[in-house]
């Protein structure tokens, strides 16, 4: 036996020695909703006081879990009582990295309906992420209706208020309990959820950051596209050194051109104006595998593309230099610049530090630029129920 | 409060309005073996027969395990009942991979004494891994000193003989349970140990490789160069595709010039001959922050410096490319290849597949090349205390 086939797990052997067989075979269940069982809990939390909310840290009275193998595919899916995962130390999640997330958000609309924004967009996302490390894929609208069910279960959960909403983090594990560096033969997909209240409570804060050239987020041919627990443990050390500067977060560069990628764990938009023509560009990186293909992103494109006035502004994805920003920044042309992600939804941004020198960023309306602004109303109603657009918002039901 | 700061923990916010509170604090308590706690078993494994031994598929009786929390520093270092981990389902090592590990093996020695491998090695590699991910670090000497018990405790499960070894495997995870991507305030550092037969039972088995250009595995200025589990999922797709084609492994290359960097998980080293002076060159890809840093590879050049004829030998880290040893092969300088790394030592190469064609690779002895052969009976005599060099090998008392 090689060195090779020994790390490999006997189920893997077998698969490779008839390829494919897992993705063609047909003894394998598929994720089925229809198949959820529900144990409710017999001592419901205490909720928190909506002002007490810190992001990620209390959860719900409830967890979805489905588990999956790789000889019977996915179980029945499970509602039950928000408990402790129990795996043994040699389970591949603790070793190898074995693990992949979404992040989305339930609102109360004004008739009390749950609604939850392009909840397809993260499905889609997840699979992308599950194939790339070899963990299973499932239909989007199976896990979405399971989301449902938990969210109606939990709806008491959900605060309501401008703002105000259930953080939910679908995520996926490889359960294997070897140590070999192998495709997964055991998975757990979960879903917990968080009450979260407003990232402004008054109005925006823009924040300072600090262009990062010493580490690199991704590269072509990696996994930066992917929403991997593998891209966030390594941005957490150059967050601190920007913090210990007096950042607030710090924004990824790439390469030796200095181009913009990302900003701490969201993507980031420039407005440029262009001296000649008058005209605003709205610019943020393209997807090239290096970029986080945010859904926040998306629906800022597609909203803009949309709304805003095709003589006054273009929208561009397209790879651009702190460079640029700089020199725009010199001449006056630097309009305003924000982080986009499902968290804050946007982040206006009002400095960054580049080799000990500041860029100032505008911030026309005192705390955010325009746009931002607008960008944030124009989503803000879509969640809420407040506007409806193709189907982006969905109700639960 | 800003969506930045809004993802850090309370305790984190602390620690960045003072800065260096955590490694400068003088209150939070160091990691020391002298506190250790043995709870032993009262149900002992059976033992597996030593020819039914799958690398890490069965772990011995007993576990060490030391909790960290950023207030109060390490805890008692506690052996127990090999049992599972109980965690949260909110915590970091599920989400965000605050996750390393080490591997090690220890050995029987002729007089049954215990054995380990340059174990200092790994200790610094896994303080490294450790700070890049803002992991707490330790004394080394305590960690060994502690695997040095457990292994004592467990020393019926380290099977006898050559090539058998009991393989180690220190593990550090984040253990937080909040949703915050934020510097762990909590972890937990724990070892596991699994016995394994030798690679190759019956003489080598040299492997083929499918060099792969399409994804890459590590970059300058990321974190190829710790061993993160951040490392390992992404490296398994291109494996399996490598094998669906009918390869062993892949063969990881770099950039443009298609650079070779390692070999799966193993770094690789190549012999070419110059044809004009005659003499040969070990050649492996210097560590240039892309590469691991392996300690099999540094044992392997520091032997091979000592030992081989300077009249005869060349030993270089240095960059080269697929197409050098392509090159090599077709003129008939290319003498042998081979992996590295502790769970082989050595794995001989016979062939590299590159863009569809087939670079032939030379096993001079049948199933390896001689400098493979030599190393691997090198690094065998020391592992197992046949011979003594330097303080490679530390017996546990």
């Amino acid at each position: 036996m090689s060195f090779l086939s020994r790390h490999l797990s006997q189920a893997t052997r077998r698969a490779l020695l008839t390829p494919h067989i897992r993705l063609s075979s047909t003894a394998a269940s598929p994720l089925e909703a229809s198949k959820l069982v529900i144990e409710k809990t017999s001592s419901p939390k205490a909720k928190i006081p909506k002002d007490e909310l810190v992001f990620g840290k209390t959860f719900t009275d409830h967890m979805l879990e489905i588990e999956w193998d790789q000889a019977t595919g996915w179980g029945a899916p499970k509602i039950s009582p928000y408990h402790n995962l129990s795996l043994d130390p040699s389970t591949i999640v603790f070793h190898y990295a074995f693990e992949l997330f979404e992040g989305m958000k339930a609102y109360k609309d004004a008739q009390g309906q749950i609604r939850t924004f392009r909840g397809d967009k993260n499905m889609i996302r997840m699979n992308k992420s599950a194939e790339r490390i070899a963990l299973p894929k499932f239909k989007g609208e199976e896990l979405q209706k399971l989301i449902d069910q938990l969210l109606i279960l939990d709806q008491d959960f959900i605060p309501e208020g401008k703002g105000y909403s259930l953080y939910i983090r679908p995520t996926m594990i490889g359960t294997s309990a070897s140590l070999g560096v192998s495709t997964p033969d055991k998975a757990l997909l979960y879903v917990i959820a968080s009450p979260v209240g407003p990232y402004y409570s008054s109005g925006f804060k823009p924040v300072s950051l600090e262009a990062t050239d010493y580490a690199v987020r991704a590269w072509p041919g990696g996994v930066g596209d992917k929403k991997l627990g593998a891209n966030y443990a390594p941005c957490v050390l150059p967050q601190l050194k920007a913090a210990e500067r007096g950042f607030h977060q710090n924004l990824w560069l790439f390469g030796d051109e200095g181009y913009i990628t990302e900003v701490g764990t969201m993507n980031v938009f420039f407005v440029i104006k262009d001296p000649k023509t008058g005209k605003k560009e709205l610019v943020t990186a393209p997807l090239d595998g290096t970029i986080l293909e945010g859904v926040t992103r998306d629906s800022i494109l597609e909203l803009t593309r949309q709304r805003l006035p095709a003589d006054e502004w273009i929208v561009s994805e397209r790879k651009f230099t702190i460079h640029e920003v700089k020199e725009a920044a010199e001449k006056g042309n630097l309009v305003e610049a924000f982080g986009a992600g499902t968290a804050a939804v946007v982040s206006p941004i009002k400095n960054i530090g580049y080799k000990g020198e500041d860029i100032d960023v505008p911030v026309a309306l005192g705390n955010s630029g325009e746009l931002t602004a607008q960008i944030a109303e124009w989503i803000r109603k879509i969640q809420y129920g407040e506007e409806e657009y193709k189907d982006w918002s969905r109700v639960a039901q």
